[in-house]
């Protein structure tokens, strides 16, 4: 028997966690001291339903840190290193949040709701404790807080439909990372088109806690022809997508660049960042990269090997049933690296060579393709 | 089948978890996004354990927090309300840290191994973090970092002995919440009477992954005739000594006088600390209780009433087989309380009535006579 998960006030339930126990979940996560289902049916019946039809997530872990008052925007812009002084209204940022020496602190989506009042929708760590001792210790004018923010992704190829079905046509209105208030039930509620899957959705920012579970009950009411289904963040598809995990696969000790978002660091920007002047110099030492085996494998342990030097360590690893590959995501020390395009792992079957790729996974150039429908379902 | 838990490289195992696994570990809870084991035969068999030989107990997840720098003390100080001043090398303070509002950011034991050089052993919140911002805002010379150090619990009447029995005589020569550093197969470590029970024992702050492991065994193999056993902290063990849980009992909105902390703020002292003007002033809205019934019952959820009003709700909840009473602590409106003797909770077989007292609970005054031994062992 697999340990249980003993859920205490200090482990907090959701609006939805009544439902999510319903629907039969089989294994939770722990996320910002809050219960995060990861698995309903199994792994991969969970992956194949999620790409084929539409799922409701109860993300509710993923709390919002809300800054108001003058200096909120110079707040949010100290603990990013990407510009945010184009931002518009309603608009949606990935954003990697660094402290002065570059490390990253958290990966939110941060959503503008004005000058003076910004969400930071946070991955698992305490981002309000930082941005509180930050705005103490800099005499900001800034209200910093944690309200209670539920959200709730639907995700799946068949979610603008089903939300379209309770929000209205408008729904399709709303472009990838920008949101718009909509009026459930009487109660306004931003809706954003984003999520933790590569397979398309909203979520929901609910923000009462009866509404919220009227609104799960409708969309498995409205849903039914669509095969709505319970869901949550899955660990096949976020690795296809390459999609990181904040405390696993990047962490304090760890630089944007090293995790691969150079892109959402904006070296040239005449912005006051904490970090920018650090990461303008700062070596990376570490690089997180893909790694790819054309067949099942059982690992002993997690270190990663070229030659007999142990090189680095997975970080993140599935089968991915679609690709017929094990596809995992390891941090490796650069000097080791250069132009090699193959490591080792040890399985239960002894070494196995494996292929090195960037992320995220390229599966036409590795030369994987892949099958459209799972026989599980 | 209750959902287990389902552990990734963010939710960090500890240099025992093996140990803990081959152990029959039955469940985890998460705790500073690390694995902290919550029962292994049952709560009422490890209870009984507990209070009768020794247990170790791997609590990797009480991470520390270490300063250093010339600015460690001003920084530990401004974070907490009580006086150090007066602290003394090796001594450990149980102090509730607060924010400019007097909410509570946690209940760390601090210990202080020199002026320049300080460890905040955390409950559940990334103290790091608020530290680390704090330092950063406030432009103080001092580095916050969270190293791996993981603290092993030796706790229960037998502990002395087996411990003894490992680091010599010296053991018993230290003082409660004091510490000494002993050598363990050539490391130094630091090992500190205390711990989260009130059955007594000792805390080894393990800093070598290996040792970890040897040590883990060592205490298995010297503490055979003690009948060492697996443990952790106990839910029926600490509601019974009044051990309060950070993220539970008390939380961000509650101060120390809230939680009963009173004794840990130094409200006359002339010293430079974040919390201690607004806690002068700051009238307390709520006041953690204790609550005992004479006979088992199950609640049907977690709220508590005098007449037709909601008063509270109960924290943290356990049946005693010791005193054969439900016990629990309840956090309620103090407008509500005035010279309420009784309220009532509601359960499967209607309204019960239920004591309101003080905590720590009073079991004589109560008139509870406690069994010593159970029947289960």
């Amino acid at each position: 028997m697999r340990p249980e998960l003993l859920i205490s006030s200090r482990t907090r339930s959701t609006p939805f966690s009544s439902r999510v126990e319903a629907c039969g979940v089989k294994a939770y996560s722990v996320y910002n001291h809050m219960l995060l289902p990861l698995i309903f049916r199994s792994l991969e019946e969970d992956y194949w339903h999620l790409c084929e039809y539409v799922q409701v997530w109860d993300v509710s872990c993923q709390r919002q840190v809300e800054i108001t008052g003058p200096d909120t925007q110079k707040l949010v812009q100290l603990m990013t290193p990407r510009d945010l002084s184009q931002a518009e209204l309603g608009q949606c940022f990935y954003a990697p949040l660094c402290d002065e020496t570059g490390g990253m602190i958290n990966d939110p989506i941060l959503i503008k709701h004005s000058n003076n009042h910004w969400w930071l929708s946070i991955a698992d760590s305490d981002v309000m404790l930082w941005a509180k001792g930050l705005a103490t210790g800099f005499g900001l004018d800034a209200l910093v807080t944690e309200p209670d923010i539920w959200p709730l992704a639907v995700q799946g190829p068949k979610a603008e439909e089903l939300l379209s079905r309770i929000f209205g046509k408008e729904i399709s209105r709303i472009l990838f990372f920008r949101s718009r208030t909509f009026n459930y039930q009487g109660t306004k509620m931003l809706v954003a088109r984003s999520g933790w899957s590569k397979q398309g959705g909203f979520e929901i920012y609910v923000n009462d806690e009866e509404l919220g579970g009227q609104l799960w009950d409708e969309l498995f009411a409205k849903g039914e022809d669509l095969n709505v289904g319970p869901g949550c963040p899955n660990l096949i598809e976020r690795i296809e997508s390459g999609l990181l995990s904040f405390g696993g696969d990047m962490g304090y000790d760890t630089t944007p660049f090293e995790c691969g978002l150079d892109k959402y660091v904006s070296l040239d920007a005449d912005i006051e960042s904490l970090s920018l002047e650090e990461l303008r110099t700062r070596k990376s030492k570490t690089k997180l990269i893909g790694i790819v085996i054309d067949r099942k494998v059982n690992l002993i342990d997690k270190r990663v090997f070229i030659g007999s030097n142990v090189v680095g360590k997975i970080t993140s690893d599935t089968w991915s049933p679609r690709y017929s590959a094990f596809l995992a995501f390891a941090r490796c020390e650069l000097k080791h690296l250069e132009d090699a395009q193959n490591l080792h792992v040890k399985t239960t079957s002894g070494e196995v060579s494996a292929w090195i790729t960037d992320l995220p996974f390229d599966f036409e150039t590795l030369g994987l393709t892949g099958i459209e429908e799972g026989r599980s379902i």
